[in-house]
């Protein structure tokens, strides 16, 4: 079998702001700047911090500005925001100083986007290119995500035509990464290999990053078929918090030490410290009072001596 | 890429002993005829159901003979039963005509093995060699089963030539179908694509058999990696019922019910009906008493409407 595996990849950790954001208990912010400073001791260079949607919508990261004052972190961790809409950017850049990146985002299936954000994805992209200008007008990076990208709940299947037509034109907007998410966990090793293969022939000189979700207990295997490709970006959420909003019940992300565990088992670089990540996935699990699902805060890494 | 993907595998069920073996409450006999028959009617036509292993050393499989004798499953199923050693066979040759397989096994590191059987791997193949004859004599399928093929929790790394040796030996003294066994969760999805490479090349006319456990959550990874490279027959427990005896804490299994919806979201036929798969691990559940850690009985297959 040939390969296009990378040596290295990158791993966002979006735990703190996609993880955090399913929890139906309140996250005390100290606790919240607690796990986000243990993940920057990993060796993480891009973390997802805090959205600014309404805090009405998502009560449980209505304290992110208060998050983003108070964490400790490396000065070459780049932190990013998850930006809903203008008034959400409008809010974010008052305390532009304290992030690096801010990701916008439509879902590839137009009911979904309905039920998530309430909007057409016309009108979410229109407003999406407007703030894609404004953030690379402000010299900050802009992240496209594209939800659904793999199938949709309510509508099925989603075209890839469909998907890469939207990817392109948050390219030509100035998005210089694209994440394509498998919100629902409806992906398959098979149609990511052919999805990827397609993503990154057609989005050159785009970083194209996979958002795998396990609700299936795929999506490690997701992760593995993507990077046979070529993939070498990847988003995970510690201790396999997260989920989606809509439909309820959706679970969680892939979790960031089993992600690990694999790559480096594998020989491919992570520059993150696998017992680091562990213990700030078990520091979670202590934070949130149940049993978490990721499977190497029960197992540990493997031990080779 | 490349891929030598096939378009059906076969599975083997052996929930009902690899899984079942782990419960460290008794099971009553009832309760594992029943889900043994709910399996069955899956469309399932290998399932691993008793082992004639000492009571005394696994006294949970000691209804072993009762559960062959009162199970009532269709004609086409075939029934395999794990054989520890000599004295073994002569008590499962007692009731030869209620199951159709027979499976013995080595540990390829040594310290494992002697740690499963108190035996050396050289004393362990020599009963081995001699059961193999006894087992085709009787008109018997005969299937190996080496452990701790990937790795082992106290060798560490187990050279791929040594267990491709005893794959060898077992072929040779009459094995028609060899199972590698990931047996503490130690494979990672790039060794087993080699590995597999290796094992179908080597043994040509005998039927190559991916046994994985999800301990570090890459059990689908390692099976679709296997898928990859031509096998096309695998082994998986409902509800990811398992683990290994030695040493403790060791995890389970991948789960029937996940491995199922992953090939068949791919495309590759498997001759099962998840949702009853679904249904029969929700059966273990509930006769288990705890929550079971597959997926798909939680999240149900993928709906594409």
């Amino acid at each position: 079998m040939t390969t296009r595996r990378p040596s290295s990849v990158h791993i966002r950790e979006v735990g703190p702001r996609d993880g955090f954001q399913n929890e139906p208990e309140h996250i005390p912010t100290e606790q919240k700047v607690r796990l986000i400073n243990a993940l920057a001791s990993t060796g993480l260079k891009r973390i997802e911090v805090a959205s600014f949607v309404r805090p009405d919508v998502i009560p449980q990261l209505s304290d992110g500005v208060e998050v983003l004052n108070r964490i400790d972190v490396p000065g070459d961790v780049r932190l990013m925001v998850l930006i809903p809409n203008s008034r959400g950017l409008d809010n974010a850049l008052k305390v532009r100083e304290k992030f690096h990146e801010a990701a916008i985002f439509v879902s590839a299936s137009e009911t979904h986007n309905k039920k998530n954000v309430n909007r057409t994805v016309g009108e979410t992209m229109a407003d999406n290119e407007k703030m894609a200008a404004r953030i690379k007008g402000e010299g900050l990076d802009c992240a496209a995500v594209i939800a659904t990208s793999f199938g949709c709940p309510y509508e099925g299947r989603v075209a890839l035509e469909r998907v890469l037509g939207l990817a392109e034109r948050f390219a030509e907007a100035g998005a210089t990464e694209i994440g394509f998410g498998d919100t629902t966990g409806m992906a398959n090793p098979a149609y990511v290999t052919e999805f990827f293969t397609a993503a990154l022939d057609r989005l050159p000189g785009v970083e194209v990053t996979a958002h795998f979700h396990n609700t299936r207990g795929q999506g490690l295997a997701n992760a593995f078929a993507a990077l046979e490709v070529g993939c070498a970006s990847f988003e995970s959420s510690f201790g396999e918090l997260g989920g989606c909003p809509v439909p309820p019940g959706s679970t969680g992300n892939i979790a960031t030490e089993d992600l690990v565990s694999m790559f480096h088992e594998m020989g491919v670089e992570t520059g993150l410290s696998l017992p680091g990540l562990i213990d700030a996935a078990r520091a979670a699990q202590d934070v949130l009072g149940r049993k978490l699902t990721s499977h190497s805060i029960v197992a540990g890494p493997v031990n080779w001596n």
